[in-house]
This record gives C-alpha cells, structure tokens and sequence, in this order.
C-alpha cells in the first residue's frame, strides 16, 4: 500500500492503466445505481406499514375531543404535541405539528420572516442585503431556499465538534445585516458530525448585532442513531432561554425517515411566545394539517419512547451499509492518501473529502459508469466548493448487494482521478 | 301579515313587548348552537370512513410506480392529478395536486407573487400599493390573506350573475396596480350565486392594464350542487386561453368538503405554463405533498364519475338543512320587509340581508341567547359592510333539531332588531 504522491510516474502509469480496465468493464456492465439523496430503502418503509391501516373506520377522535376528519386544530392534535414534546423535552405549548414537509416549514419561516419581519419587527427584505451563515459542507435544500430569497450565504467551515463558533460568533456579533445561521446539530448533513455540549451552548449564548438574527436548528436526525445509542445535545431551547436569548430559536424536526418520507408528520418548535406569533399567522395561511395522519402516528407510535425503540430497526437496517462504506473505503482507499472520509454514528450520510480539484471529476467518472451521486459542490452555498473535493455518499436506499456494486465503483473512480491528478502534475 | 313600516307606534311596542317575551325565554333556555363556519356535518363526514381504511399495508403504489410512502412527486400522484382534470375538464398537465388546505396554496400563492412577481416579472411589493378587487360580499378568508400581505381591498358588488363586470372591467383596465380578484364563481360563498356563461367570457376577455394582473378562481363549490342537478359553469382555463390570457388565472378546488375537511386534497390548476413555474419553485418549497393521503383518495373515489356520484350523497344530507333555512325564513320573515335572503342551489351558505344598519345588533342579540353567528361584516374586506346589514348563515354542521332552535332564535333576533329601529325612527 503504497501513497500516490510516493509513487515515481511509471508506477502511476501502470496503475492507471490497470484502473482504466477496471473502469471500463464497469462502464460496459451499464450498471443505474443511485446514492443521490438520503431516502429510506424499501426495508426501512415496511417498517411502517402498519400505519396504514392501523385507525378503523370509527377511530377518528384526538384525545380532547376534536374529529380529525373535520376542521380545526391548527397547530396539532394533543397525542402527537405530547410525543413531540416528549422527545424534544419541551412543553406541548413550545411545539406545533404540522404535515408531511418539514422543509416546507423553514420555507414558510425564512418566507414570512423576510416579507413580515421576525415577531412584527422590520421586514428582512427592507432592511437591505440579508446574509445567512451556513456551515459548510451542509444541507443543499437549505441553500436553495437561501438562493430563492435572494439571502447572502457565508460559508462557516465545519469542525468535529460542529461549526467554527469563533468564526460564527465574530461574524454574528459585527454584522446586523445576518439574520440566520442553517444547523443540523445532530449527525449533521452531510459529516454526520453531532455538535458537542459546548458548541451547542456557544450557540446559546449568541451575541447577534441584529436583534432578529435566528438560528434555524434543523434537527432533521435526531432519533436517527446507528449504534444502539442514544446520542443527546444539550436542549437548545431551554439554553437559549437560560442565556437571556428565548426567541433567537426555531427547531425543526420530522418524522420523514421515522415513518414515511411520503407521509409524515414534522414538528416546528420554540418559545411559547414564538409559537404564539406562529399560530397567528397559520390562522391567516392554512386549515389546518392532515389531521388523522397525525392520528394514524399517535395510535402507531404511541409514546416518545415507542418511536426510540422504533428507530433501533432502523438502525439494525442502516447498520450494514454504514458498515460496507466505511469496510469498502478503508480497504480500497485506506493509506493511499488520497481521500479523507467521516464514519458517522448516525444520520443519512457519509461526507467524503477528494484530493483537491477531483470532486466533479469523480463524481463525473461515476455518472459514465452509471452510478448517480448528490452533484459534486452541491453541499457548498451555490454549489460551489471552494477546493471540489466534497462528495456526499448517500448509502441508505440501495440494497447492500447494489450499494456493494456502487462503493466499487467509485473506488475506482476515486484512484482513477488521483492517478491522472499526480500524472499531470 | 303586516310589514313592519306599516305598523305605528302602539302596534310596534306591543309587537316589541312579545318579541322581548319570546328572546328572553331563549336566553333562559341557555342553547348553545353555532352557524358560524362552513363546516360539515358528522353525518356527511361518515360518508368517507371508508377512506380511512380503504388501503391496505401492501397498497402503497401509485399507477406509475410511485411508492407513496418515500420521496418523490412534487405535484401529486398520477391518479388524482387524473381525477381533478377530468372534475375540471382539464389536462392532467395543467393541475397540481396537494395537501390538505387549499387556503394554503392561495395563500402561498399570493405570497410569492408578491415576492418575487408573477413569472419571474417585477414582485408586486417592489410596484407600490397592491390592490386586489373583492367582490362582495365574500370570504372572508381571501380578505385575510389580502390584509395579511397589505394588499388594498376594492369591493366590487355582487350580483344575480356574479360580480359587477363593468366596474371589475373598467378598473381593472384602469388602474395597473389592481393585481387580483378573488372569484368563487360557483355557489359564491355566501351568496350562493353562481356566475352565469356571460361573466365567466368576460372575465376570461379582460383587458388588464397590469400584465401581472390574475384572477384568483377558488372553485371551492364545484361540486356541491344541492339540488341533484351539476350546475356547470364555463371552463376559464380554456376561455383564458381563447381570449388571449392564458396565464391570467389560477384555479383551486378541494376535496375538503368532498371528503375529509381535516384529512382532503386540494388542487390548483392553471395553463400548463403556470404550472411549471409552480412546480419549479414548489422545489425550493417542500419535499411533496402527502402521497398516500392521495392514494387513499384514488381508490376511494376510483373517477371524476363517482366524485359526483358522491356529491349526491352530501346533497341527501343536506337539502332538508337548506329546506329549513329557506322555509323557517319565508314562515317567519316573508312579506314583513325587514329581510332578503338567498335561497342557493349549492354551497355552503344562505346570505342574509337585514335593514341597514342592523346585522351587528342581530348577531349580539344571537349570541345572548346563545346562537354563535359569522361575525357581522366579515362578508366584506376588513369587516366593513357599508350597511352593516349581511349575515352569513352557516346550515350544514348543526343537526336538524339544533338548526331549527338556532333558526327560531336568529328569526326573533331580526324581527326585535327591527321592530328597535322602526321604534327609535
């Protein structure tokens, strides 16, 4: 095992030769393999299937009364705020219950905070150029709703224990014109990194310049431990509170890979006060959510400790394809030095870090042999990585024998761009 | 049977002193009844239990492959998305199908618009003062949404044939910053009335001086014909489209009051061009609607045949509720010129009319004695009726007995209020 930038040029030679013939018959096998986006696999939905049919024809009443095939109910049926809140640790007043889209609430949330400003304060939008921090690598879609409301991202770069909090801190305090910061705090998208005690308390105690800057926590995987654990972050919310900043937080968090992707539940929360101004606007905005599909996961899931115990099938599903990638990684590009890879304990993602330069080449030499990644930068604000060496790999949703066929792949793909990069260099 | 302005003094105050009789009996009686909203009733809701079960837990796929419990499928499942074309007569390319409110998606609608413009041109907020035409009276939740996004609210009368269209054409023609119209050209909420061939062409041949200007078509009775007949109004996509305006109307309807009010889906349709644009930022906005909440729908109503099919059976429940109004109406307040009244072929609602000047005091005097009626002037923008004299009254949700005690009760309240203002004139 020998390091690519210790190889002389006919070492290199020969190996990209032998590299060219393994590519080739992969590209002539005309293999579709997706690792695109972090979608359940047909295993992880059947999980579920009992939700489907588990309410009778007479089963349409919450727990205070209200017919959920009628209107009404704007913020929730009580049995899943009461689940909700359970596994937040908040009160049933510090959530609101929504449907299928938790993205469609931060949509919604940066939305009327730009036309309408932050608890009736000045709109965003007339204030000047507004600017998000967006720790980086991070969630596409966050971006895109960035890009949709025209909002200046700044990329904070990403640590072990979360986003750089100095760099956060400095900029949050000298510049009004931010109003945001993006976080998945736990098993982060794509690192899988969980943000430590301490930096989630950093966040807490904010100093913002702008005193309707918010911090939009996105704790999309926060029941989606791999390894048995349950692996916790210190209660934002109630910090925020403790730290004199009640309002500077709105968390999200759904059921989407808990249950159905195609038919959740998901959750806003934060202050009472918060959610006070919230529940105004949902009465101007909406009907109301899908209440017996709230009803269909109350039966289901029954209790906050229910859907923990729940999400350890997931993982029993997850843990064989988290394993693959990290077995597949280390044996084919371990001591290379060629990639640097996370092994997350949790969450959808593996991030993999290329050689300066090779993201869009490898994720370009995969495409030709027929396996699809999340496009290479796609984890930076407008797509642009600054070195192109992220890729995000997707493993969740391929079975394991093809997910096997895919890691091959772009092995390949990974030593095939950095023999030619120390080829021409 | 004597008009009240008939009457002199003596026979007013003795007619006054029975009618106080008969009020303060009701007061006693301490009923708690509600004609507020537009809401179904339990036993048109019973029509759908099957709804709630009809998928089994290997039901999960729609007609091209689709697993309605994963991602994917921004804009519905290919069955419903066929049903409400062949509903509106439309192709399956021109409508978009969605969650459960379709007060949402109007809103989001107008949101947007304001935002970032129609098609991509100038956003309206960047334009100066939005104004928006409103017939009235009208829905009170369209003129929510107008407040909510300070957009300025013409009223515009209502006639037998809908709105008054040379007053919409010649503003609309006007005056470039009149944006919108709100229509429910069928069973108009509350009037009932539905627009005749003529106002639907014209509409379609209006002349805007703003190119942005839309009309906003929330179809929300379009299927909700009392009388066993399926009143149909002209298709104004299609007309748009004859007239040179095919981009000049969104269209919504919604199973709401088909199906479930709490559990439905809804649609907004448009030209096919509309409609792209919808769905590319619908990209940016959500991870999809809820897909097996769509499917339910498919199996239960199989086509647009049974849908209408179906009406027939809501029809059943509620013809002897708008029977009632109508009869306890003309029994008790026929020939005293204190009151009009609609007496629609579909709907949700009958609109009321007392003398000017009295539709506050009737609805306080309903809620003394303990019948809870729409706000007075909610029927008109920012709940100014000039004449203070429209009521909404609401029949559908309260079961017959309790209709007829809230109906009794309304009746004594319009015919004290009035004999009050004959006495004090």
């Amino acid at each position: 095992m020998k390091q690519y930038s210790q190889m002389n040029k006919d070492e290199l030679n020969a190996l990209k030769g032998e590299l060219d013939g393994a590519f080739a018959k992969y590209k002539e096998a005309g293999r579709k393999l997706n690792m695109t986006r972090g979608v359940p696999s047909d295993e992880q939905l059947a999980l579920c299937n009992e939700l489907i049919t588990c309410l009778s024809g007479e089963d349409y009443k919450a727990a205070n009364g209200t017919d959920c095939r009628n209107y009404g109910g704007l913020d929730g049926i009580p049995e899943m705020k009461k689940i909700f809140a359970d596994l937040l640790e908040l009160t049933t007043d510090e959530v609101i219950v929504c449907g299928n889209s938790s993205l469609a609430l931060m949509f919604d949330n940066v939305s009327v905070n730009v036309s309408h400003g932050v608890r009736d304060g000045k709109p965003w939008q007339s204030q000047g150029q507004v600017k998000f921090l967006c720790p980086s690598p991070g969630y596409d879609r966050h971006f895109t709703i960035c890009n949709y409301f025209h909002i200046d991202m700044i990329p904070i770069p990403m640590g072990e224990d979360g986003p750089d909090m100095n760099e956060v801190e400095r900029l949050v305090a000298s510049d009004p014109m931010i109003k945001g910061i993006w976080c998945v705090p736990k098993f982060s998208n794509p690192t899988g990194i969980v943000y430590s005690e301490e930096t989630v308390k950093r966040f807490a105690k904010l100093k913002p310049a702008a005193e309707d800057f918010r911090i939009y926590w996105d704790n999309a995987y926060a029941f989606h431990d791999l390894d048995g654990k349950q692996t916790s972050i210190p209660n934002i919310i109630r910090l925020c509170e403790e730290y004199g900043n009640p309002n500077m937080v709105y968390v999200f968090t759904s059921f989407s890979k808990v249950s159905f992707a195609g038919a959740s539940v998901t959750c806003m929360a934060s202050s009472k006060s918060n959610c006070d101004y919230i529940r105004k606007r949902l009465t101007a905005q909406t009907i109301g959510p899908d209440k017996l599909n709230q009803l269909r996961h109350a039966r289901f899931f029954k209790d906050a400790k229910n859907v923990m115990a729940h999400m350890e099938k997931h993982a029993e599903i997850l843990r064989p394809k988290f394993k693959l990638v990290s077995d597949t990684l280390n044996r084919e590009l371990g001591g290379l030095g060629i990639a640097q890879w996370t092994e997350p304990k949790g969450g959808y993602f593996v991030s993999f870090d290329s050689l300066k330069g090779l993201a869009k080449r490898i994720v370009a030499l995969c495409a030709e042999a027929g396996v699809a990644l999340t496009p290479a930068g796609a984890t930076y604000p407008n797509g642009n990585d600054p070195d192109d060496k992220n890729i995000r790999i997707a493993p969740t949703c391929p079975p394991l024998g093809e997910l096997k066929d895919a890691l091959d792949i772009f092995c390949v793909a990974v030593k095939l761009a950095s023999a030619e990069k120390f080829l021409a260099s």
